[in-house]
């Protein structure tokens, strides 16, 4: 149980919801900002204002998936008001605090920074970001429904990349009848490719890999497909592209050529907020009832 | 090869195409009728104006998917004009000329009667149904994701009938994460179930087995989702109903109760044209080199 | 239950020991031929020598999987003396008495025949068929295991047959990473066989397609291996038949190229007879309620 | 190629001939030691009489997947007589042979550094060791096979591990229809199996979780199952045990407690000798090539 812990949620959308909705199970005491259209109300959650704000007295900051933008403004779906974190509000903070994000960005470093505070951005958690490939790869699958006319069944797809995404989205078209092959430049990623069933082959040979797909899946967050990669592929394949922002695609040279190429980032969020919540729910009532304890372990330390 | 059969195809849509290429390329004398507005010309195929015309000398007539309407009507995207096959057509053809449709409706059928035509629903072989199974079965995971917050991956899900639709619904689904029941009446199809490491149940028990699913899929064309099965399931749980119209479900109870369900007929045309259409290009290929083999050695046997 | 139910039970093995447990639990009255070796007593059972006996007021005889050999054997692992059918036997059964054996045996037929008693054969049951393919199948996997030096994992195998243990054996094959084709007769066969994305071929093409794979697993009850279609197999490969006795293959001339193919009958008793046993017992315990019901209604019926 | 390479292959099994298949191929001089019952000659190849011998001008050593016992005596299947490597034959060899072994042994390693020799333990690495598991996961199926009278299809399994080993032996006996769960202690193992449709837990809840399972299979090389696990295990439960010598269980108490438990070591030879040789081939292949390119490069860079 985390009672006692004060814990300020700071904007976010509907997956947030499901992460307030665990941490008020467990007993925290929350404080929410950003959420003033939302209706309903959670025991032991009291709703503030979104404007510049104390944080004092604050064990732990939740903020969305995405962070912050470049000057801090924070995504909050549920306000009607500009939600934004200064650093004012992180000054307020007492020292112990932790700030929870998604990801990292550089405003948000930038100022944990300066304030000595600490930030845990949970999608780099291995765990985190291999429950979060399950709902990444139903939005890949649902995205290459929409955008061809023909079945996955029996199709040519090449998956690029066997990191944490890579692996599931691999092995999930695979189980829905699709010729797969994978991309990857670990031997151990071959071997392991090949051990499910999969046809490996080394990034090197990228290009003549891809000469004949129908569909070329990118989980590697570097350029592979370059224009000279993308010239040799069919002009009909399909490119999904889910790294990070940029992506892996030349996107400009694909347009030019005419191929149908798109970058989609953060499915999870889009294709099933429920399960998504539900995942970084899990991770943060773990992370902070190791928190809580840590602390109160110190606590009893102290008072001795 | 087609050589010297003459084919009439009328009307149908992006999945039609695939026939004609087909039966083009092998060698086949086609007429199109409801091609109007399509651009794209066919070796060997000769486009005619929808009205009212003669359909002497045809060996076979192919209608779409759709067959045709209570009056006659004949679904032709590319056509601006309506396109009717009327009596005096059918009677026009040649006695041997078959006619070949998607499936089976009274209107042709009645007509077929009348005039001693055969009629050939290809739908209702079962090879074209398992084929056809493909897409729809990706037609319905799209319908699934884009109707849930949460993931196919980990959630309950029940599939009513295991025919030939049904057994490649509940197959994919398990491969792709979902915890999946099978509701079916025969004891060889509950055995199957089984086989395949999925949970049978008998259609008896369906009231009971529903009461705590995420997903309910229907491939039964009868009234099995009736009005006190649903008011036993959970209120959010998902229908999509796949069975031909009307669907197996009481969709007024379940608006009535506020629970989302779906019919989603025609998904194959919808979610894969193309794959669709080239399986009722094979199947058809296939039909209309038999009927040609039989027709000349008919003739050859008539001619001794 | 069965409660008042005669059931007599002669000889059989280790699987029998699961009918009789089942059939004790739902009650029946056993009277159990040719188990003089069983230490174990079952609550309502009766042992009886295993000779020339009555079977008087027996509702329903059960024989082993085997049914009889050729002069009324009854195989019999738990009696150190021989058990037999006999005319007599039958005949002091009242007429209503059903007789459940594994499979037909011509013995078994004639003597039914002549005495006018029904027999039911309980493998011939879709259902239960589908069942023991499952120990069919595993039984199978350590055959091949045993008699190959490289894995079935990347290995290609063909499976000759797609009919009730035909799908189970070519779906768990490639379940363990083999490139599995299959080989049927039926359009709709080879459509599934698409579906559960393994490859199909048309028999016809047998020869051609067995020229190059590693291991050959045929469940066709007809002679599909001849000496023709062996000699273009390449001379390593191992043939497992599973098909009932004399199986599908010219094992004389197998043996004579140098081919390794075994004859591989009753693999679900040797492999896991404990699920064997349960999966006949399951079948006779619905089948002997089915029929206790009925007799019961007519019993009521000529009562009134 | 491997031209000009001198390669000293000492001792091994039907895998070692897949090496020396595979280096001879490639063009390799080899000097084969402990053979001498070994019929078949590899071009390239000379054998040599296994008494104390010098290495003198070998690149590279290969030894058996077993390295050497606690004396130096390497296994030898091919050869009527004993072969031992000796700390002569070591410092007879140039200081830039490298020494190639399954894996690392005590007696291997202390005469490594005494003489200074790199020593390369192809089993440590990871693409190999995921390869291997291939055929261990087929020696596994086998052994439960024969082990048990169920079938593994409906059986509740628990592998204990999630590393290179453990990963495919759980995936595929869900592929064969098995219940399985999985033990780790890394939150992205636990992870992993859910996303692949298996049940993760803990190895902190390891004895609850063994209370009802039929079959555990060990790839953890650390005393998991101990005694008091084991007395939590229903008594019937067959346990595999993978790992290496001495295993993980308590064998001294299941024995006394009347459970089966199983050490198997070396699968990958027993079952699929091949295969695992081709593995140890490819990896040696590569491997020699990579030290080749290294010393002709590192040769012409110091003729500069
Ligand atoms: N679109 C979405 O909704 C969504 C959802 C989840 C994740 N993502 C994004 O997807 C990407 C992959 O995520 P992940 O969790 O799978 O990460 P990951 O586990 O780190 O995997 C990254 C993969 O890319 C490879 N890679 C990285 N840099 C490379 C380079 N320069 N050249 C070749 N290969 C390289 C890695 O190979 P090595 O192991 O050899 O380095 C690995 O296979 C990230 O950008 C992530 O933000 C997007
Ligand atoms: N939405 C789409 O895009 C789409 C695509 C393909 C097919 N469909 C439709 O889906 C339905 C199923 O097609 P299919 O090819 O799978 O047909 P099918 O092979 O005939 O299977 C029908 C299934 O329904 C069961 N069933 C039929 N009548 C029943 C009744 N009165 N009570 C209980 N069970 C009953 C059958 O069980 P028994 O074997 O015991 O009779 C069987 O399991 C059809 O209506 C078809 O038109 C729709
Ligand atoms: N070894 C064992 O332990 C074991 C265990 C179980 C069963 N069996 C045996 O395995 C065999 C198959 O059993 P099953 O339950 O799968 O039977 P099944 O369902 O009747 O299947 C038989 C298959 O063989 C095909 N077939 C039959 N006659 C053929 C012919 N003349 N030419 C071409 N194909 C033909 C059938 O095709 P169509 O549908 O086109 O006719 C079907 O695919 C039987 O002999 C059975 O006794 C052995
Ligand atoms: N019998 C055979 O034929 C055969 C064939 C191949 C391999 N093996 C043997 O099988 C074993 C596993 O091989 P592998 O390649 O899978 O190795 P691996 O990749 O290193 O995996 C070892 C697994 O054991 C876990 N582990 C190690 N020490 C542990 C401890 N003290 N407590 C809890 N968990 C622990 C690891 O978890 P962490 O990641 O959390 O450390 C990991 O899940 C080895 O002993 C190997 O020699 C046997």
């Amino acid at each position: 149980m985390l009672t006692g812990l004060n814990v300020a949620v700071i904007g976010g959308d509907a997956r947030q919801l499901e992460v307030i909705r665990s941490l008020s199970e467990h007993d925290a005491n929350l404080f929410l900002i950003g959420f003033d259209q939302l209706e309903h109300g959670y025991t032991g959650s009291v709703k503030i204002n979104s404007h510049n704000i104390s944080l004092e007295g604050m064990d732990a900051v939740i903020l969305p998936v995405s962070g912050t933008g470049s000057e801090g403004q924070v995504e909050a779906v549920f306000s009607a008001e500009e939600v934004v974190l200064t650093r004012e509000m992180v000054a307020s903070t007492p020292e112990h605090c932790i700030f929870y994000s998604g990801i990292r960005t550089k405003y948000l470093e930038e100022l944990m920074e300066k304030e000595k505070r600490k930030l845990v951005p949970i999608l780099d958690r291995d765990d985190v970001a291999i429950y979060n490939s399950i709902p990444t790869v139903e939005g890949t699958i649902m995205l290459v429904i929409q955008h061809t006319d023909f079945t996955i069944h029996g199709s040519n797809i090449a998956v690029i990349g066997f990191g944490r995404t890579g692996m599931s989205v691999a092995r999930t078209f695979a189980a829905l009848g699709a010729n797969v092959k994978v991309g990857a430049r670990k031997q151990k990623d071959l071997a392991r490719i090949t051990e499910m069933g999969m046809k490996p082959f080394h990034l090197s040979e990228l290009k003549d890999e891809l000469s004949s797909i129908d569909i070329c899946i990118n989980t590697v967050p570097a350029l592979v497909l370059s224009s000279d990669v993308l010239a040799a592929m069919p002009i009909h394949a399909l490119i999904i592209d889910l790294a990070s922002k940029p992506g892996g695609t030349d996107f400009h040279y694909a347009e030019k050529r005419g191929m149908k190429a798109i970058l989609a980032p953060g499915l999870p969020g889009i294709v099933a907020p429920r399960t998504a919540g539900q995942i970084l729910a899990n991770a943060l009532t773990i992370l902070l009832t190791e928190q809580h304890q840590l602390e109160r372990s110190m606590d009893n330390g102290s008072e001795r």
